[in-house]
């Protein structure tokens, strides 16, 4: 019985890729104003500068989805067979992954303006969609049918455990948005930690 | 004699992924009015709400990719060898494939409005071309010096004939969308979800 | 002694279906003009009907890629080892690849215009660096250390003689554009019929 | 003990196909001014000539971003095994990949005016953070659990020594470019010139 997951593994990463070079289709090279041939390099500098909520979107979506790509990896290396149910839960992930670069860039242009509570909360809400979808697949893939059979118990337990806590605790800051911006992007810079951390883990039990 | 269709799956399905991708392109930050401070959060979140024909031609285009995707795995899992009527039957159809965001995008502008009928007809007249790019591909892989040996008889009999049901089921759609959009999108609909049930079907067959 | 070049061809299908892919985003959704509710069903169907320059410069762009994406696999299937001239000469290939919609669209916006012969040389012209380019990835190639050894003599002497005729033919054709552009547009659908045909014979000969 | 990096490589090539083939998306059809029917010709191929900043641009920046995807499949022809700590460094090196047609841009834009000076500061700077993301690659991939053991011990020592000299190289390049954009231009381009050569003195070390 060989691994059967190939090509939903390359066609996901394929997707995973795009979604994240077409970030940097973002950055615009500042245009000079009318000022005269004298400070023209201290203008183009401080055009540069300006652009550091672009900047900030681009390093924290790419590194989002790089997470993310590695956690669908992390699922994916215990999974021997695909069926058409993980195949449509793993398409509604991509397409939220695919749509990450636009609640971002909603962040990015108003975390600080006067709209910055309406802003956390729609980014909030994405990630809760983001971490239902990721809650699904792990369900539609850890049964015992599609699992590899030496997929290591432990480490599957641990997986279907931790993954509850996203869907709650992303809802969490979306209803704390409204009231306190800074407290729902407090929790998901936390959560990131916390599944960037998840990653080191599950190598480590993989080597046992 | 191994598989070498190998090389053409991968470059189908990275057509598959960049078109699915691209589609979020189309998702844009709203930019607020001189509204003042005051009320900023309302009018963002009213902007963003008001995206909502964005947002369904996002999920929709999505998801049909992904089922036409889906088939197209389903079709190249029975087939061994690719030759150039293959190659070239599949290039007409991911060319449709990567077109398919231009209709959708028509539909999700113009359903609402007095030009429904001009925008439906549209729409169902390029999934006629699709339903026929389908079934020429389904006639070029499924002769007997490209198909695996061990494909299922069952199988390729019946995607064979429900193929065949899908180029005058969408041109019906099409002449019915001058005098009724509503109509012609309620087969459409009806479409989709007959190929999605039929990924059900077939793999509970391959699995016999 | 295992094929190395794998990881070269993947990374080509990237470019080449990329390439491809991002041509369906010149096809842009008309807008409608203050009209009144009547008549808007006629006016976006002219809409729809007045981009056919559009449609043309897709459907030749994408066929035009996919030809040469044909020809980059044939030559591919003889190659067992790759070395930096061959990185070099693959990538200076790519880079062309990627620039072909470039100059379609040029000819699509000007081949019915009094600048007729201006965008006929250009894009003549793309295609002699491109002919240019083939043969020197052929070159680098077909090297006695590179070449697959069970690869058939026949068609590597073939495909050597065959495509040393697409630089002077390609060159003729820019040549002859300024005076008559219809002439030069006449040699290169003959080059790509002769192209496509070739597809067949080369997978005839793999066969004996 | 098989080798376990061929999705991160499948991954990373994507990126880079990706962000290779949208720097051609900057070249676009110049629009002619109302001069007539007389002249078009000639006005079109003054249109097509006065964009060769663009065309330097794109030509440079393929290559670039094509050294550097020799250089990645350099690193990981001798890595067998990926961790973590790999996952994050190479995720850092191609979201610095997927920027590079930006710096290339504003240089490109830049380098004929007075902010030249800031243009090259600009563009040298980002090549000192992707010297250092390389070397921080090389020192996670090149650690004893995760380097395959028949990789050959004099090119794992001539690949570090090497990449140690980036980072000072653009740092200097980088300070120079505020006081001679031409010295840091110069500086910049031998490297590159060195980055090539070395890809020939790989190879030809692993063919011993």
């Amino acid at each position: 019985m060989e691994k059967e997951t190939g090509r939903l593994e390359a066609f996901s990463d394929g997707v995973f890729a795009i979604a994240m070079t077409l970030l940097a289709l973002e950055l615009k090279v500042p245009h000079l104003g009318p000022d005269g041939p004298r400070r023209a390099s201290e203008t183009l500098a401080a055009g540069l500068a300006a652009q550091w909520p672009g900047y900030f979107a681009f390093v924290t979506s790419f590194f989002t989805v790089l997470i993310m790509w590695v956690h669908h990896h992390i699922i994916f290396r215990l999974v021997r067979r695909a069926d058409a149910r993980l195949l449509f839960t793993n398409g509604l992930l991509l397409m939220l992954v695919t749509a990450v670069p636009f609640p971002t860039a909603v962040l990015a242009e108003y975390l600080t303006s006067e709209a910055a509570p309406a802003a956390c909360a729609f980014y909030c809400g994405v990630f809760v969609l983001i971490a239902v979808a990721f809650y699904l697949l792990l369900m539609a893939a850890f049964r015992r049918q599609l699992l590899d059979p030496g997929a290591p118990e432990a480490q599957v337990r641990r997986l279907r455990r931790n993954y509850r806590y996203g869907p709650p605790l992303y809802l969490a800051a979306a209803v704390a948005a409204p009231f306190s911006p800074w407290v729902a992007m407090g929790i998901c810079t936390a959560l990131w930690i916390f599944w960037a951390a998840m990653t080191r883990n599950c190598e480590a039990e993989a080597d046992d």
